[in-house]
Formats: C-alpha cells, structure tokens, sequence
C-alpha cells in the first residue's frame, strides 16, 4: 500500500476507497449488482482483489457503499427542501414532492441502481436503514418547528406523530412501490401530503 | 365432459372448476407456484392436463383464480368489521387493524400463498386490481358515511380523501412491505389508522 507524504495515510486511503466506490458505482450501473465481481472492480481500477479486501470485507460490503451513496444524495436533495426559509406545512409537502422525484429518476435514469436500493431495503442493508434515521430527523424537525409556529396540532404524541408520517411516506420512499406507478408518483406524493397535514391541523 | 342431469351443465363446470382451483391453493401452498405444473394438478385431481385447460387458459389463469380467492377472503373479513353498527371512526381502524390481522396470519401460516400474492401485486395481476377496488369501495362507504354523520370534514373532495386513505394503506396492505415488519404490523396499523382519522376530523 503506498503511503502518503507527512503521514497522510488517511487521506490517501480515503482516495483510494473512493476510487473503489466511483468504479463501483459505474459498474453496477451498467452491468448490475450480481453481475459485478470484485474481481471486475479490481480489474476497471487496475488493482489487485486482495487490495481491494483492505478496504472492504466483501462486494456487499461496497455495495452498501454505493447504495448509501445513492441514498445519501437523495437525502441531500430532500434535506435542502426541507431546510427552506417557509412555513412547515410547506416545508413537509415539498419533502414528499422531493422524494417522489428523487426515486423516480433514480427509478428512470438509473435502473440497475434502483434495483440495488430495492434489494438491499428487502434485505435490511444497513445503509436503508441509516437512510430511515435520515428521513425520521427531517420529518422530526419540520414537526417540531410548525408545533412551535403554532402551524400544527400538539396534542398527539410527538413521536407518534412522526412515525406515523414515516409509515405515510412509504407508498412514496419505497422503491419498489414507486416502481410500479412511477407515472402517478408525484401526484400521489402530493394526495398522501394532503392527507398528512389534514391530520396536522390544530 | 360429463353433462349432468337436467342440462346443469353449469353447475357442474363450476363444481370442477371449484376442484381444480382447491387442488392448486393446497399444491401452490406446499410447493409453491413456480414449482408446481398443470400436470401436477391434473394428476393429482385424476384429470388430464387438457381436461384442466379446458377450465383455465394457462398456469396462470389457475394461479389468478387462486390470488383471487385468497384475496376474497381478506376483503370479506375486512368488509364484516367496516358494516359493524359502529361510528364510521371506529369502522375505519377496525379496518386497518382487520387488514393487517389478516395480512399477518397469511403471511405467517401460508407463506407460499403470501409469496403469490406478492409476485401477483408486482405483475399486476386483474385479482390484485380487483380487491384495489374492492377496498376502495370498503373506504368509500365508510366515509361517506362518516361524512352524513357530521364525524368527518366534508371541504376535501370524496375522490381525493379517499385516495389518499388507499395510499396510507399501503404499508398495512402491500405484502411485501408487510413481510417486512411482521412484529410491529398491528401497531403500524393503529399508528397510521391514528392519522388518518385525525387527518377526517370536521
């Protein structure tokens, strides 16, 4: 392994894993997940396998990687909806908006890459998981934030509340759900929205 | 063919048919659909193969019928506890909680049969979209009784209530988000059914 100047090893190795990932990511993209050896990677980046097991134990090890990657932008773009400067209601409605959109380019441009993301929710890949965590923190502050606006109702339970928009989310944030009425996608993102700051409503 | 006496001829087509039918659910929840053929159920009845092709069109054609009475028997679960002479609040959890009972018990009992169900809602099959509608009409009466009895708002078009009730089913009614979260399915149930009556609320 070669080591950095100035005991930059970190860095260096941090590069290295993201060389890995980015040529995962184009791999998977177009040859699919279980089409894809590490052997295939190693190859595409001009490394050895064994090197490549110094910084991932297996290829589920990369693909949750890649997939948190995948999901981790996906957050991104609904966190900076989420974070605009207007009244919850509106803040929580574009979060729904922004997730529909989201999977349904994943959906489009991206298939092979959906398909990993909707593997690895039905296999409970950490990385699904931590996206879940991501959404509940969201969803959670936009909650709080219309409650102390005096925006929304206080008296059910706060986490009750947001588990319950969470579970609302699903027909939306599912991407297997999503694949089958990826037309209809964004209008039933906007119907569950209704539905959900209906029941906001103090 | 044997006719029976009497030119009912009908009636003993439907009882055959009726045969077959309960030949594939036991064949489909042992083995499983995709393993099990036309030629497994014919012998299994004392039938020939084009006999039974006679009934049904293709394996498909069976396993339609079959989805379609396994789905029958949810909806006519769930539409005895939505006609109790209750407030149409009350009828409406007792839905949510009735389907995912249901949806539970098949999952665990006869998980080849949940396996159909799922395969047949991601292909689309005509019994997934019948018992869509099916629980469209369940959720209509409901609140458009609920609506005359001054219990539910009235501002929120009838179509788009409803729809958006369908939507938040979803992780209640969808198999494979069910199978998913097996333990906590009856809470989710009361969870989101919680925000939906708030979301009805005049």
């Amino acid at each position: 392994m070669s080591h950095s100047l100035g005991g930059q090893r970190g860095p260096a190795e941090h590069e290295r894993r993201d060389q890995i990932i980015s040529a995962a990511r184009d791999h998977f993209r177009h040859y699919g997940y279980s089409k894809t050896t590490v052997a295939d990677l190693a190859k595409a980046i001009g490394l050895s396998t064994a090197y490549i097991y110094k910084f991932f134990d297996s290829k589920k090890a990369i693909g949750e990687a890649v997939c948190g990657h995948c999901l981790g932008d996906i957050a991104q773009a609904v966190r900076s909806v989420a974070e605009e400067p207007k009244p919850a209601s509106e803040r929580l409605r574009r979060v729904f908006i922004e997730l529909a959109r989201q999977g349904a380019a994943l959906c489009s441009a991206n298939p092979k890459m959906h398909d990993i993301v909707a593997a690895a929710l039905m296999e409970k890949w950490q990385s699904c998981k931590s996206h879940e965590v991501t959404l509940m923190s969201i969803v959670r502050r936009i909650v709080q934030d219309g409650r102390e606006a005096g925006e929304f109702e206080r008296k059910t339970p706060l986490d009750e509340t947001c588990r319950a928009i969470l579970l609302a989310l699903e027909p939306i944030n599912n991407p297997i759900l999503l694949a089958q009425r990826l037309e209809a996608i964004e209008e039933d993102a906007a119907t569950v929205a209704g539905l959900v700051l209906r029941s906001l409503a103090p």
